[in-house]
């Protein structure tokens, strides 16, 4: 696996005759999507990669377009993770407040970061010490208060994923995503429904499992939910935000190349194309390296470094096509303008929901959680002669 | 959309150069599977495409590995759709006999055919007659027949997609796959659970939903199950056969290259990943000509084919590789030699069956199909005031 290697469509932009591109994209990213007009500002010296697609809909008879754009933030950290913990946090505060910036002059309505954007990811090291300061309060922390002025200060929705210390119930800690009205209200939060137990994501070292169900914010532009990193790999957990009425599922993650990259590009956009909304996958950028040595549980000898996280964050649509990734290894801003009359208009021509037969699946999970459950299973010596 | 584009692996393969080919299959397929050495025997009259790949496994110390091979054939019909009933379905058995036996020359121990294989997927007409003789019984109708000898003479087990006359229920039609076990006997039946509308696709005009259940068949070669074609655009119906104990999960499909094609590589294999099992995708190929036109509700004249059926039949693993696809435009087999130990060790890395949380979704599945069900919407006007 390289760390080099900027990203596929890159290289396929770059190498494929006319007439193959053309086919290929189709095939692998849907239809054309066009580019958007954008400009990063007087000056770019965050040296960000920055990408915009417009996804369009049908134009109907009773509903005007229902446009908004959405902003994607994959970064690296700015500090080494020996330095100050606040220090650490607010450097990479003052960078993505640049980035908001740059998304406001682009027109971005609602803006996600990847998953505990103010932190690096120190689940690897195990250690609890210091790592568990970085949490802090979702309601009134200083990372929530800090992004609540340039909501209001833009007009723009801003999901923040964080680690969260719950005061109110024993300063436990949980993976939260705080959303932010573009009034500069905390609207509320969602927390990580399911917890990896893999590789070096030692999650559940320092926390549980979400119990706030699937909220879905309804905000100005559109309602949004947020399944956080790991719930990706879950097909139900999609599910309940868009049985709730989710039109845009952000996905801040935070995942390294050796683990997960050939199943990036198809969860959640499996899961855009099943309930009929977009998705928005991001993922953290760059190599991090702590200051203790720590062992991965495969054989190697123990290291410093989670290993490389690929970024290549993207947007799908309910018809099934997709952005172009953001790059493998850069910071990058990927704003996409989405018509959220698209969602209803794939439900009618596609039928997923229609069709979803939820009674079905409901009795069939009453039964198999049941302790003494009995798999439906047909052998040979049960059935018919002929 | 081409017809005559053949594949986008063929196009990256000749195209890309060594250093870029190497990681955009990385990332777009996962880990390289190395090729077998397959024959087609004396001749290939067929003009049958012949692929084959393994997926291999850890060595273990208690289990020995589990190689099964899968064959996967999709094909074009043989005879004009105005041709007697009888002959047509004669000839495509002769057709599929025949690659049966390529496929026992390779090895395969479990072979599955495409969606209503014996018949011309005349669904788009939306005429009964004469489409619907094609419906015979699962148990003992020709095809059945036909089949369970070469089951038996090829120590072979197969997978039998075909329209189903059920004389037991009032003559009724069902969308059906018959397990026919190595032994020859008929192990029994699934239905097709999740019934398209959309496009051509008037497939509820001759069928209702399965009333089968998810069953799995305990073969002698490893537990398998069929999810049949538009089934593959609901997780949940997925996860019933994963729950149920599947280790091998077909698709045997129909669809076409305007509708669905971008979405084809996504979904087969992203339930792979998500239930830590094998599945098999297979999608018909070819243009097939009706006697009567029909309209398509979109605007266009009325005409009288269904579009291209572009094949691209694929095996996707556990843990998110995949083989490439067969051709967009020819008659195929693929074969994948599976060792069916990879589906527990990755239960056993990633923890997804672990991590499922069924309960949560049982209990949120109990509550979204009540007719008063309030999704879980958070209002700004509901939050807290900062």
């Amino acid at each position: 696996m390289s760390q080099q290697f900027v990203s596929v469509e890159e290289s396929l932009k770059k190498h494929l005759p006319e007439e193959d591109r053309k086919e290929v994209f189709r095939i692998l990213y849907g239809r054309e999507l066009p580019e958007l007009d954008l400009t990063i500002g007087a000056a770019n010296p965050l040296n960000l990669e920055l990408k915009g697609y417009s996804f369009s809909a049908e134009l109907e008879g009773l509903r005007p377009p229902r446009r908004v754009r959405v902003g994607l933030i994959q970064n690296s950290i700015v500090l080494p993770t020996t330095d100050p913990i606040a220090a650490q946090r607010d450097a990479l505060l003052s960078k993505i407040g640049q980035i908001i910036g740059i998304a406001h002059l682009n027109g971005v309505n609602i803006i996600c970061m990847q998953e505990a954007w103010n932190m690096p990811f120190a689940f690897c090291t195990r250690e609890k010490h210091p790592w568990c300061e970085f949490a802090e309060s979702a309601e009134n922390g200083p990372t929530t208060v800090f992004l609540q002025e340039l909501a209001k200060r833009y007009n723009m929705v801003i999901v923040s994923s964080i680690l969260e210390r719950d005061e109110d119930h024993g300063d436990t800690i949980w993976n939260t995503c705080v959303v932010i009205s573009n009034s500069g209200k905390v609207m509320g939060k969602s927390r990580k429904n399911h917890i990896p137990r893999v590789g070096d994501f030692n999650e559940s070292t320092y926390y549980m499992e979400g119990n706030l169900g699937h909220p879905v914010f309804e905000t100005q532009f559109g309602k949004i939910a947020i399944n956080i990193c790991y719930g990706r790999h879950h097909p139900q957990n999609w599910m309940m935000y868009g049985i709730n009425g989710a039109e845009i599922v952000f996905n801040p993650s935070a995942t390294v190349g050796g683990l997960s990259e050939p199943m990036w590009s198809i969860e959640a956009r499996n899961a855009a194309i099943a309930n009929s909304y977009f998705t928005c996958a991001i993922n953290r950028v760059g190599t991090e390296v702590f200051p203790n040595e720590f062992s991965s549980a495969d054989g190697r000898p123990a290291h410093r470094d989670f290993g490389h996280f690929y970024g290549s964050s993207y947007v799908a649509a309910p018809d099934g096509s997709r952005t172009p990734g953001l790059s493998r290894v850069n910071d990058g801003l990927l704003v996409a303008e989405l018509d959220l009359n698209l969602c209803r208009q794939v439900k009618d021509k596609w039928g997923f929901r229609m069709t979803q037969r939820l009674d079905l699946y409901s009795r069939s999970l009453e039964r198999a959680i049941q302790p003494d459950f009995k798999p439906q299973i047909v052998r040979e010596n049960m059935t018919h002669q002929n």
